[in-house]
């Protein structure tokens, strides 16, 4: 039963992504978080609910965040920052969204691990998240976590390190949180 | 900036609780996966978001899977597995889904940090995350991930081990998973 | 082919529904959104997306709106308006979420055809909305639309008009409303 | 107050749309449904909460649908039929959806109040609703029903009005449907 080297190769997957990417994205990823107006984010599938956890975590730290397709999906300016997490960076309606935004003159980010894809030609932040996704599916894998997992689980924990490295820097605590969790779910 | 150093502890912690959980939960877990007739996810927030990843990795290994709330939430018979995600064992909507799904006399899993709480009280098999959740929010918590971020995080990373487990168990292969994932999203 | 003749139906029920509700009910259920800091809508199933077509008008209208479960729902306080839809006021989530909106001290609306129903009894207002809808399901019925239809299409016509009120008594336009509409989805 | 004028209009706008529907259309409509392996459901805001209404329909008559997004969204092949739902027959991830339906070989149905549309002109089938909808917001509107409301009111009506007829032609009952419909919501 390999769900012991599974749970390891998750966490380890975890460490080398921290190690390889660069300080210098994690500070314009922040950087532009905290000039937009409001913080859009997209994906499909797991993608998606990885991006609505993130959503969630940034209204607990107090910004102005939505993930398009929920109820209310306010209108998206030039002034709006667009997250979208797309592995292979090339998924229909994220490739879409994407290229509207542009349209809409807003800014993009992709968390992705094909930087050179559809959408890593049009973003003006990449984040590469270097972890088998959809884009890598073959025969002859060694990687024991299921298609795009490492990616997935690799993606929300760079989100949720983020999220700290915000707190610290504006001084939010867990009870700051606390009161803007739901009460009512 | 403890980048790095949240991205490590979020890995730790997903091999703590690697070396915790009871060969015989997993067992158990996946036995009770085998059996049901259909496997109804549940959760309230992001731990809903890490229900509805591991409903898409079920149907992908060719289970009828479902995430309470869709569009397509079919009946709840005595037949059918409930799987709730709640760290606090607490919250309203999981415990009033929880009760419901006893009455109806299905088999009830709580994922959980907190095992002596409501839902764990009635549930047929607990896996214990033991790992920061909301029950565990206080002033002078030396932890670095955010919140819920550990429980939740960690929670993700099982449940896709699990999956491995089912993969090598069933001879599913990554093109099994391929051929069943969505073309049109 | 009785297309038309459900068609007909439905259109008549509509205009019966709006013959019946008592024009005070109509002044009141607005003075609640007016007052409300926040408004929160729930509904399960049918209900629930007859509920998220709601909390998107009302940000179309300038109101602080969320449906309860989006990735972005925010603590209720007890200057919140909970609405919550319910042909039979007794389904598990509803209720739950209704009695838990009470413990928190927040102004319930009901929209109900089951004024007498577990909800109805703790609701602050009760919009009765006299359709078939699930407490009705018989072998003998006449009517023709499917299940639930009349509750679900008469509830969403209702919202729909009381939005039209909102409009002329706050001078909105269709373009402050294609103002707030989704640019990017 | 034009809350009665409003519930009268909508009414009225289905009685008008029930007339103008060629029953040639309906007939086509059943008959790709019938025909169809699983039948996908797209459509993005109020478009997509109506689709969804329809999506959990058609599962209530025995079906095999789904909503495009929802956690369990099986693989879109050439025998599988896509309805989507867009007043404009513009909107971004529709459009994108409609075309990548296409290269897949599917069968593409779009209810629309703009047959000439970009969707439009890809669909093998369009069902014309002819009401107003987004593509028709002006300054000198004389409709009381805000915005897209009864494009969107009038196409779940004409949902509910085919889920009768094939009630009707299938002898399918409200036990039928009470039997598939969700007990844990």
């Amino acid at each position: 039963m390999r769900f012991k080297e599974t749970m390891y190769e998750i966490a380890s997957n975890i460490k080398n992504i921290a190690d390889k990417i660069p300080e210098n994205d994690i500070k314009n990823f922040i950087e532009l978080i905290y000039k937009a107006r409001k913080i859009f984010i997209y994906g499909a599938g797991r993608s998606g609910f990885i991006g609505r956890s993130f959503a969630q975590r940034l209204m607990h730290l107090g910004f102005d965040s939505v993930f398009i397709g929920d109820s209310i999906t306010p209108q998206f300016t030039a002034s709006d920052l667009l997250i979208i997490i797309s592995g292979s960076g090339e998924t229909t309606t994220p490739v879409a969204i994407a290229k509207k935004s542009k349209e809409l003159k807003g800014t993009l980010i992709l968390i992705t691990s094909k930087p050179q894809s559809t959408i890593g030609k049009i973003s003006d932040l990449i984040i590469d998240i270097k972890s088998k996704s959809k884009a890598d599916i073959s025969g002859d894998t060694k990687i024991l976590a299921p298609y795009t997992s490492l990616f997935d689980i690799t993606t929300l924990s760079f989100f949720d390190s983020i999220a700290r490295v915000i707190m610290d820097d504006r001084n939010i605590t867990e009870y700051d949180i606390d009161k803007r969790h739901a009460t009512l779910e």
